[in-house]
């Protein structure tokens, strides 16, 4: 046996999510289906997060056992060459067998993009989210700097999550504005399920001004998910990569969305 | 009645082209559509630009004549309600029927985006173009410099061109590289049919070292098309605004995609 790392980028509007589902709509489903099909024999693949329907990669990274040996173009261009349109595997390297995409992971990267208009978004629709009224900058960044660092975020945390702890180190939390596009970056250890859609939805409700940046503080101490605001749209959520052990010696597993993006 | 002019940004995959088809697969058709059923009654769109099917635009300048009084909020936010998904409008201001959004167009601005990369794009499908081979910058900027200015582009005109003239004033057209990516400028008082296209066609052949930037200057010469590199994917062609007399009194008519896109 032995085990390849392969980095993949998909627009998460063709899939139901990462993880595979019964009706083989995730792109765990479509990766083992054509990873599968050069290897000779089922495999199972194991990705750094799973990201929900809809949301996207730039470099998600996945790992799985094989015991054929083929060279290295067949992880890429001949996987590439049998893949739906929206995935594509970017590079393929051989690693040990003590190298694991979720559990080696030592942080997690994320991007949101949301479009801020009276008028909704069409040429980036389902890559973008939106928002209609105007949002406030310097309160949205208050509430992110009360975000950042390490809390317990069950407030942020959707009630079907299955992590063992909803404490986080959120690393990075930060708010960039060009014209009507704000961007939101993210990075901590790990993420609860929905806890970046479910900040979003806090951070723009402090920012059209029906919440003051304090309330931050008192959801998290409230650690209670039903005071909160509601889940925002998956549309502009990328998932940007993670960060291993530089012992494993993998080609960069991150790859963040340009500084002017979209 | 009176003319109104809007700006409308759309994804071009949706459509077959801007122009109005027998199926009203076109931009126009589902413009014409909307519009006429605010206005109470059929409507004829004419647009700035006809681009051709999947190419993208950030912001289409049309005008329309209606003899219904609306307010303004009518024809963005009730049009909007009513077009598909993949288009919007962005503005709506009443202009005097001097106005054309075509004829009184002075100039016309297009952005393409080119993934260089070995492997296929996924995220990004259908909204950039993408060649595999490594293109060398230098010898694109020395070819693209050839084609800047006023000349008879007949070696870069589809066979079914219904222009008048084959002469264009290129004024501008660069490129840059960030990363993987390639950015390719174009502005010119109009532009023939599949000119865009065959220029990147041509310019990715001197790109890849098939040809030298000095061949850009025989095709010029040659004013033959079936001397010239394949008309590139439409893919990566985003219509980025026209200019018109500041006397019309507009909004902004542009809107370049972001330094850094995608």
């Amino acid at each position: 046996m032995s085990r390849l790392a392969l980095a993949v980028e998909y627009d998460g509007r063709a899939f139901c999510g990462f993880q595979s589902q019964a009706t083989a709509c995730g792109v765990q489903d479509a990766l083992a289906q054509a990873i599968g099909a050069i290897a000779g024999g089922s495999v199972g693949v194991t990705g750094a997060g799973r990201t929900d329907a809809g949301v996207h990669a730039t470099s998600q990274v996945i790992h799985f056992d094989t015991p054929v040996a083929r060279p290295l173009s067949a992880w890429t261009r001949g996987v590439n060459a049998l893949l739906p349109r929206a995935v594509a595997v970017l590079w393929a390297v051989p690693v040990g067998d003590d190298f694991h995409a979720r559990f080696a992971a030592e942080a997690r990267h994320y991007t949101y993009l949301l479009q801020n208009r009276a008028q909704r978004v069409a040429l980036d629709a389902g890559r973008v989210g939106w928002y209609h009224r105007p949002l406030d900058l310097v309160a949205m960044r208050e509430a992110a700097a009360l975000l950042a660092g390490t809390h317990d975020f069950s407030a942020f945390r959707a009630a079907g999550c299955q992590a063992k702890t909803p404490v986080r180190n959120l690393t990075r939390c930060e708010i960039a504005q060009r014209g009507t596009l704000f961007r939101f970056d993210f990075s901590a250890d790990g993420f609860l399920h929905h806890m970046i859609r479910n900040i979003l939805g806090a951070l723009v409700s402090v920012g059209a001004g029906g919440k003051s940046s304090a309330w931050i503080d008192e959801l998290l101490a409230s650690r209670d998910r039903t005071q909160g605001a509601a889940t925002f749209a998956a549309d502009g959520l990328y998932f940007t990569g993670a960060d291993y052990p530089a012992r494993f010696g993998l080609p960069p597993t991150r790859r963040e969305l340009p500084a002017g993006a979209q």
